[in-house]
């Protein structure tokens, strides 16, 4: 596997021109983002990243996360990588400073996870689950609790777990079983008894912090069925005193690790809570209200996810221009010169590899794009709110699929060597698959982009959107001729489609949606380097966004058939006749 | 891993209506492949596929090939299931009957190792490894090497291999270093020491066969450069005896396995021959034509490679059609009935199911109309052999394209099991992704269109297909745009574009040519169903072939812009500027 290279030039530039760091930094709550804690913040950790979780890439894979007597151990070096860090303070760039952060935008935030997961994507889980956590203490938590296990959070000496899912509770997380038992004499009158197995629970257990805080849906007795009768609640690996120093193991273990596809070494887990009736938990927020404290938090989640899209791309890519440079075989077809070349000179990988740029830095923008209006959401626009939740499915589902393509690319272009777990760019691809199944599959994603944030802002925020692009980008006849189709499409799915019809057609609307954004801020960041923005990116930049809109622009053009058939066809045969 | 049930009536559907079986019967040559016969045929060995490969699969990828003391060993039950596959006569079905074969039509051959490969994709490689020795030596070998090796390769006794890889001889074959010096002397003389080191030689050792036939790729003392300079010979790993008795061991040995990203079950060896200097080997055919002797075997190879696609996509589409019936989870949306229901219910899981269905569908209507054609070809049907040569890169490069695609689209459906190892669902889409890369990557595929094909019949033969497409699909209009495009891409092409400009846009045409054709087959299927040809795939074959249709070949015309864009954007940047 080749050295991580962060790409410091193109974050930059995204930060700048789609997430408009300038614009956040002239607010008070962001002031001090200025342009060189921004740069220094994003070349930091983007060597700290290449430097200290990169290497332990591969070795993670090979090795993976291992479960030895209910203790997770991980491969020699990721210990001393998360102490550094930790120590470094990168796990509190977005924290609010009261508990220890450094109160930065979330775009920002953003950055240190590309930059880490681009370098060890499994790794990374560990930090990126802990935001999960900190983010339902911080808007759900009491201010005890807050005081009790945000600061070791934010600070990463502690680390945090979502534990949702249940054997028959998967997208349906209202279909879940544990239990919460209230407490109601002795010194824990007022907690919870927590009781239950929950599954896929990334980084449930290690011992690379000194403490878990895990985060666990459960029911209380009597809760009503399905989703408004689950409740939060906070239930840490050992318990905290009063003084902040750790007391016993609660009675909460891993029972197995799972054999997966890729991320070998963050340890996916099988978690058991109150194997001994001694599971003890505090309630977070509302009884009954829990995953609407989920849903808070679900957002970021998924925008981290599509992020990871963003990095497997980019590991891949850098990989595959490796190769494609170091690999000679073949003359140039069609060349007097029968010399063989670097197979990045043959036409058709030149292709894939401008291909693999282009989707990268496509999703790149829209990552960032994203991440700014977040970031304006939290200042109170609600515009950007709303413009927010419509890019988050957009980024979480097309950053995910695109990932998984871009490392398929990166397979093909080392041909053979491809297929041999040697060289690393089946890692990427193996790594990558599990982008778009986790935080709620793509499916999801694009079943929330036609029912829930179809019907933002009265039903015109989708709309709204694509008609500005088609406006913008009127001299980019296919971008604009795109967005075009997705106005069309989210008129049609808003004023006449049915249910099912939309349905039907979510994944290539979505698809499509997202490549007509991902396209517009392509352009404006193509403008912003005409206009000297970036001149380390001043060649390729020109060449990336072109290959996108004449290309990749068109192809999701193709898709509006399926985005528009309707759901007759797929309920033409029951379920039964289709095994025929 | 659900067990496999094998398709046979769409493979019958597609066998008379794609080959075109009944035409083939009528010719003396293949009068013996009658109605009853080819039925028996495809339900035979669709049974013994399904109870004695099978059954296999899982345990191979777990387990894998394995070197021990220079010997490979396969997990239990390999070496019963290859006797017995051999014993039931299998291997022998397209072979002359001359030297002990059936002497039946390709097309059923591919029905074999369709039924086979899904069945266990890995194992499958054996045998289809031993077709590509048969057929050099039936075309090139002498009487005397068609009677010593022949027989036994036929039934299956004895296996063979192709060693055409090296090092630093990959896509450009006629880079490869292994020479092969004359013995003028004693015993062996008029045969050949053959020295040097291949790689990736699929099954290039084991026990299941009693000795493996090697076909090695090597240069006579002062061979021409490149690939006009290669020779072909034959290195038995036994020698073997004028009686057909087994002799000493040559000097040949498996150095090392590869560690791969699936088909674990098939030893992809390192092969060195003469490290002491004692590997003998005969020449087949003549001196400094090895590769043309190569060439001849390789159309059918690179169908069988597509037929993968087509394997791995039924057996992906089973497991995840049996998974989305049997997981409940989630009420239908919309619906006053809370119900959860099994998620095969869900649009878009129920899109994914007919997507996963309409592309394998489509691929194995090409893939039998390509080995009806070849067998026409065979017959001196010179049209036809013009027409299986366009057809050829089509099959190889979408069909594994596709492969690999519908073993994701399994995965997806299972969800985050999917990513987990023990459903199988990701062994499928682990094994999938070497087809698009060996036996000429779909690069190559596409390239071998847009230059060697392209100018078949003077030039007309691409444009005529489609032409006739066009023409025949009148009704459907997407189809009958999508053949359109196709023809005027290809007279483009033709006339007009430079060899660099068609290799720029070979890979999305390849896509495009291939959906057009496959369309077109799948419409014919739709036909003769609808007259009455195949009763129990009456209700859904339209609705494979209407969601084709109506989706696929809409999406695949939004290739066309890359097709026809050119190479300018790709060589606008040296190499070294794509870097930054």
């Amino acid at each position: 596997m080749t050295p991580f290279t962060p790409p410091t030039a193109d974050q930059l530039l995204a930060i700048r021109v789609n997430a408009g760091i300038e614009e956040l930094a002239a607010t008070e709550r962001f002031a001090h983002a200025e342009p060189d804690l921004v740069e220094a913040i994003v070349e930091g950790v983007g060597q700290f990243a290449a430097g200290e979780f990169a290497p332990l890439n591969r070795k993670g894979d090979l090795e993976g996360a291992k479960l030895e007597n209910g203790r997770v151990r991980l491969p020699e070096g990721f210990e001393a990588a998360y102490q550094a860090y930790v120590e470094q303070g990168w796990n509190a760039i977005a924290s609010p400073a009261a508990h220890g952060g450094q109160g930065l935008p979330f775009t920002l935030a953003c950055n240190v996870l590309e930059n880490l997961g681009a370098a060890n994507m499994a790794f990374t889980l560990l930090p990126m689950l802990s935001v999960g956590a900190i983010e339902a203490l911080e808007h759900h938590g009491s201010p005890a609790q807050q005081a009790m296990y945000l600061p070791n959070l934010v600070s990463g000496k502690w680390s945090g777990t979502m534990n949702l899912t249940e054997p028959a509770a998967g997208s349906d997380v209202g279909a879940l079983r544990s239990t919460a038992e209230p407490i109601t004499e002795g010194p824990n009158a007022g907690k919870y008894l927590i009781t239950g197995q929950k599954i896929y629970i990334t980084w449930g257990e290690h011992d690379l912090a000194e403490n878990i805080i895990h985060l666990v849906l459960a029911r209380l007795p009597g809760a009503p069925e399905g989703s408004r009768g689950i409740s939060l609640f906070v239930v840490p690996k050992y318990h905290v005193n009063a003084d902040g120093s750790l007391g016993p193991k609660n009675d909460l273990r891993c029972v197995s690790l799972e054999h997966k596809l890729g991320i070998n070494a963050s340890p996916t887990c099988v978690m058991s809570y109150g194997d001994n009736g001694e599971c003890i938990g505090e309630l977070v927020g509302q009884e009954n209200k829990g995953l609407a404290a989920m849903f808070t938090m679900m957002n970021n989640a998924r925008i981290n996810v599509g992020n990871q899209g963003v990095q497997i791309g980019e590991r891949a890519t850098q990989q595959a221009l490796a190769y494609a440079r170091d690999r000679v075989q073949s003359a140039r077809a069609g060349s007097p010169d029968k010399t063989p070349v670097a197979i990045i000179e043959h036409p058709d990988v030149r292709r894939m590899i401008l291909r693999m740029k282009a989707l990268t830095e496509g999703a790149r923008a829209l990552l960032y794009y994203c991440a700014g209006q977040v970031d304006r959401g939290n200042l109170g626009d609600a515009a950007a709110k709303a413009r927010a939740e419509i890019i988050v499915p957009l980024i979480k589902a097309w950053g995910t699929d695109i990932g998984v393509e871009v490392a398929g690319l990166g397979i093909q272009i080392h041909g053979g060597m491809g297929f041999v777990e040697e060289t690393g760019a089946a890692q990427h691809w193996r790594d990558s698959r599990i982008a778009p199944i986790y935080e709620g599959t793509n499916g999801i994603q694009a079943a929330d982009l036609v029912t829930r944030k179809l019907g933002l802002e009265g039903g015109d925020a989708l709309v709204t959107l694509f008609e500005t692009i088609a406006r913008e980008a009127a001299g980019e006849t296919a971008l604009a001729a795109l967005a075009q189709d997705c106005a069309h499409i989210a008129r049609w799915m808003r004023d006449e489609a049915s249910l099912d019809d939309r349905l039907a057609g979510s994944v290539p609307f979505c698809t499509m949606a997202a490549v007509a954004v991902a396209g517009w801020q392509l352009m404006k960041q193509a403008e912003a380097v005409a206009a000297g923005a970036a001149p380390a990116l001043a060649a390729t930049k020109p060449v990336t966004v072109r290959f996108f809109l004449d290309r990749i622009v068109p192809e999701a053009a193709g898709l509006k058939a399926g985005a528009t058939a309707g759901a007759g066809l797929l309920y033409a045969l029951p379920a039964e006749a289709l095994a025929g």
